[in-house]
Formats: C-alpha cells, sequence, structure tokens
C-alpha cells in the first residue's frame, strides 16, 4: 500500500471515530442523570467521569459492526452507551489509591481527587448499575437479544472478566509473571469488554453463527492489540500525550509486554495482532474497510 | 390476638425462614464461582463476604410472593439470588474505611480487613455484574420479565436507589438532616431493593396489575420499617446481638429515626409501618399469612 493511499484511509477513519463520536456522545448525554439531581454529587462525580474527552472507541465498534451488518447505528446505541459506561466505571477504581493510585487522567485530576474516595466507588458502582439499566429499559430490539447482551457485558465485567484480570494484575506487581499470567491479564483486563462490544454490535446486527464467530474473533485481537499498545505507550509516550502518568509500569514492576518481550518484538507481537484481527474480516469483503481502519488505528494509535 | 397464638405464629415464621434459607444458600453456592478459580484472591473475597450468616432476607421474600402467588419458588431463585448479591456487594462498600469504617460484619471482619480494600471494592463490583449475569443466564422465564427484573434490580442499585441513599447519608453526617432527607435516605438507602425483592417475586409469580401495586407497596413499607429497625437497634442492641458495631450513629451524627424523634415516636413509626405493610395485603386474604409473618418478624426483629 503506498503512503498516499494508508494516508488517505487514516484521514478517513478519524473523520469516521470523530462523527461516531460526537453520536456516542450525544446519546450518553441523554441516558446520564444531570449532575443538578439529587444527590448532586454523586451525579456531579458520574459527568465528570464520562464527559472527559474519552475516544468512545468501545461504542464506536459497537456502531461499526452493526452499520457493517446493514442495521441503523440507532438500533445499537444504549447499548453501545452501556459498554462504555462499564469501561468508564472501571477506569475509576483502577485509578484509587489503593489500586493504581493515579493523579490523573485524561489530563485531568482523576475522580477521586476531586470528589474524594467515597463518591469515586459510589459513582463506579453507580455507573455500572446505570450500564444496565440503559440496556433493560432502551434497546428497542427482540428480549432475547437484550437478555444475550446483558449476559455478555456483566460477564466481560465480572470475577472472570475486567475485575479478573485486574486482581491478577494487582497480585502480579512487583514481578511475579509469566506469558501465561500476562496473556490473562490482557485478555481479561482489556480484551473482554473490547470483544463484548463488537458482540453486542454483532447481535444488534442480526449477525449469523459464522459471521459472530469471525467478529468476535475480531474483536478479541484488536483488544489485545489495544492493550499491547497501551503497555508500548507507557515506555514511548509522555504525560503530555497520553494525559496520564507514562513510565510508571516499570516502577511499579508490573506484568507488560515490554518487560517480558522488550520493545521491539512487544512492536512485532502488535503488528501481528492488526493483522490477525484483520484476517477475521475477509469474510466480510469490502463492507469491513471501516473494521479494519479501526483495528489500524488501534494499532498505531499514539494516545 | 392472644399471646399463644402470636407466639404459635412466630415459631412458624421462624421455621419458614429457615428453610427458606436454606435453600437460597444452596442455590448461591450453584452461582458463585468457587474460591479455588484464578484469581483466587477476589472468589475467596466474594465467598466470605456470601456466606457469612446474612438472614437471606430479600431473596426470602422474593420467594414468598411467588409462591403465594401459586408459583414455584424454583422459578425465581436466580433472580432472588441475584438481589442477595446486590445487598450483599453494598454492603462491602458500606464498611469501607472511607465510608462507614466497621471493623466487623455479622460477628466477622469485615472484607476489607481480611483482603484488603482493592480486592474488596472489585469484590463489590463484581458481585454486582454477577447478579445481572445470573439474572441473565439463568431464570428460565419470559424474556420480556427478565428484562423487567434488570431494569427493577438496575435502578434499586443505582444513583437514584440505593447509591443515591447512600451518599445522601455520607453527606447528612454530623447532623445537617431533616425528615425529608431522612426519609429520602431510608428509602433510596434500604426500601427500595426490598421493594425491588417484592417486585421480582411478583413478575415471576404473574401477579396483575393491581396485585402487582399491592405488593410493591407492601415491599416499601417492609423496607422502610427494616431500616427504622435497624436504626433503633443500632441504640438499644449490642454487638454481641447485631455482630456489629453499636451506638454508632449518635457519635457519627448520622440521620436516624431516634435522631429525629427519639426512640419511643421511632418504635410508633415502626409499628405504623408494619400495619400499613400488612394492610396492602388485604386483597390476597389468608394466602398472605406469610407475608404478614414477615413484616412482623422485621418490625420485631432483635438483631
Amino acid at each position: 500500500m503506498d503512503i498516499n493511499h494508508r494516508r488517505s484511509q487514516n484521514v478517513q477513519i478519524e473523520d469516521y471515530l470523530g462523527k461516531k463520536k460526537e453520536i456516542v456522545d450525544k446519546s450518553l448525554k441523554k441516558y446520564i442523570p444531570p449532575k443538578d439531581i439529587y444527590p448532586n454529587q454523586i451525579h456531579e462525580a458520574i459527568n465528570y467521569s464520562i464527559f472527559n474527552g474519552g475516544k468512545r472507541l468501545r461504542p464506536i465498534l459497537a456502531i461499526a459492526v452493526c452499520e457493517m451488518l446493514s442495521e441503523s447505528s440507532r438500533k445499537v446505541l444504549p447499548a453501545a452507551c452501556a459498554v462504555e459506561l462499564v469501561h468508564c466505571s472501571s477506569l475509576l477504581l483502577d485509578d484509587l489509591p489503593c489500586i493504581d493510585n493515579d493523579d490523573y487522567r485524561r489530563g485531568k485530576p482523576t475522580c477521586h481527587k476531586v470528589f474524594g474516595e467515597n463518591i469515586t466507588i459510589l459513582a463506579s458502582y453507580a455507573m455500572l448499575s446505570l450500564a444496565f439499566e440503559i440496556v433493560a429499559d432502551n434497546l428497542n430490539i427482540n428480549k432475547d437479544k437484550i437478555t444475550k447482551i446483558v449476559a455478555s457485558l456483566a460477564h466481560s465485567a465480572g470475577s472472570k472478566g475486567l475485575v479478573g484480570g485486574e486482581v491478577s494484575d494487582i497480585i502480579s506487581e512487583g514481578g511475579r509473571c509469566n506469558r501465561k499470567i500476562l496473556e490473562y491479564i490482557h485478555m481479561h483486563k482489556t480484551a473482554m469488554l473490547i470483544e463484548a462490544s463488537v458482540y453486542i454490535g454483532a447481535i444488534t446486527g442480526n449477525a449469523d453463527k459464522n459471521e459472530l464467530k469471525s467478529l468476535t474473533k475480531y474483536g478479541r485481537d484488536v483488544g489485545l492489540a489495544f492493550q499491547v499498545a497501551d503497555d508500548i505507550l507507557d515506555i514511548t509516550s509522555s504525560f503530555k500525550k497520553m494525559g496520564k502518568k507514562t513510565k510508571k509500569d516499570a516502577v511499579l514492576k508490573k506484568a507488560t509486554y515490554p518487560s517480558l518481550y522488550g520493545i521491539d518484538k512487544s512492536i512485532k507481537i502488535l503488528q501481528k495482532l492488526k493483522q490477525d484481527a484483520v484476517s477475521h474480516l475477509v469474510v466480510f469483503g469490502k463492507k469491513a474497510c471501516i473494521l479494519e481502519g479501526i483495528a489500524d488505528y488501534v494499532a498505531s494509535r499514539t494516545n
């Protein structure tokens, strides 16, 4: 692929992401209780944590999959917002003093720095509840599909999903890690929720059995690629670009791809994951160009 | 009612509660991942927090309502367990150092004392997720009803339910409280989830519109009675009986019924709530004797 073609493809995907982000933000505004509802503190904390310049990768993936399958993005929007809520709620916990102890997220003080630990923990809990409430109340699709979406979202957030990955990450700090554990952490902490986003788009878009299989594989590889890129960026990027403290993983002796494989091999693993992700899209032909572009974007992101 | 009749009714209801508790515990065991699943810490913390001698009032209410409506208790069990999970997950947060800072719960060290704050917060989050997963995966009823149950459970746990009550409780500490706020706290922090338990039993038991209305009113009054009794017990009971620190509310200047109305009036309010609860059951005639007994038990409990 020549450089000019790639550049024009990048512009196209960034344009797509920007437009869809606007739609997601607008939709989130509809579902999140406004700041001035009593008790204000909790609704201020929730709004602060959701409207903070997030890229909305997960909901956009759900939308992109749904649209590729010729279904309107409006249909998947409530579930797409629910995934973003689960993601944002998990970040609140991630940043807590007793977990990663981060003072900044996306360039702004973390929620507990502004609202205190108690409100932050309760906001995270409320956001997780709200995700399921939105899915149950607003998703205008077959109830059988709603039940599947609730199950998938709940599973990917729980002790055999995101929380499992988070706990494994915590207990592996300090160097007690190997390849198997590293893969467990990345798969559970990051990839499963991204896979769930793709699954939700696929279910809403009436994917058949084979399409669903290919798409969830794509979602898993994109999810893993996202986390490997994150590991690499922690070393190669800066606070200014990332909006959060970098170079932390090495200090905490975190289990990461660069710590286990070195930077060069990690970059190769990342490229391989992207190729694998794209390979699962072959069945969709040219219709999959947006999903290909997202995989590329995730693997080459700089923040 | 003569004393002997009342005594025999009490024995009957305690027998009922004991038997149903066993069924709930057995069912919970089926749904909770065993302790030895990786990462063990999280599953140990979850098991520790759920199997700690809880009375299982909420799931038993769901079962009792479902059975009164001539539906098998088996049908409602997954959703009944889900309510208990939401309840237990909320207690983990309630006891945290940054919230109520309690060292004991049901006579045992609180979860964060045993597993640390990070694992406790993540366990609470995972238990809330698991509640929805259980409902979506195991409830063998019409999918439309499952969606209603998810919505009700999510709403009663969120920022306009349990979390809202918790936050209001936190910000009212130190004495800035009035009747309106006190009612808000009790309704949201406690009554809504108890009402949801009754609602879940009613939906699963195919209650018609009027039955549903009466039952949710009953649930709300039982829920409020439960919290007023709790407020009174904090003053009149002991660590030995309650399994947790008592006489705390006054020290923290918590918003409670006794602090606002005094003990005598609080007891009268409690009796009135019980009578109101029972009055909503008239439409069910003698079939409601178990639900009447539960209201009585809640209002006269000693731990």
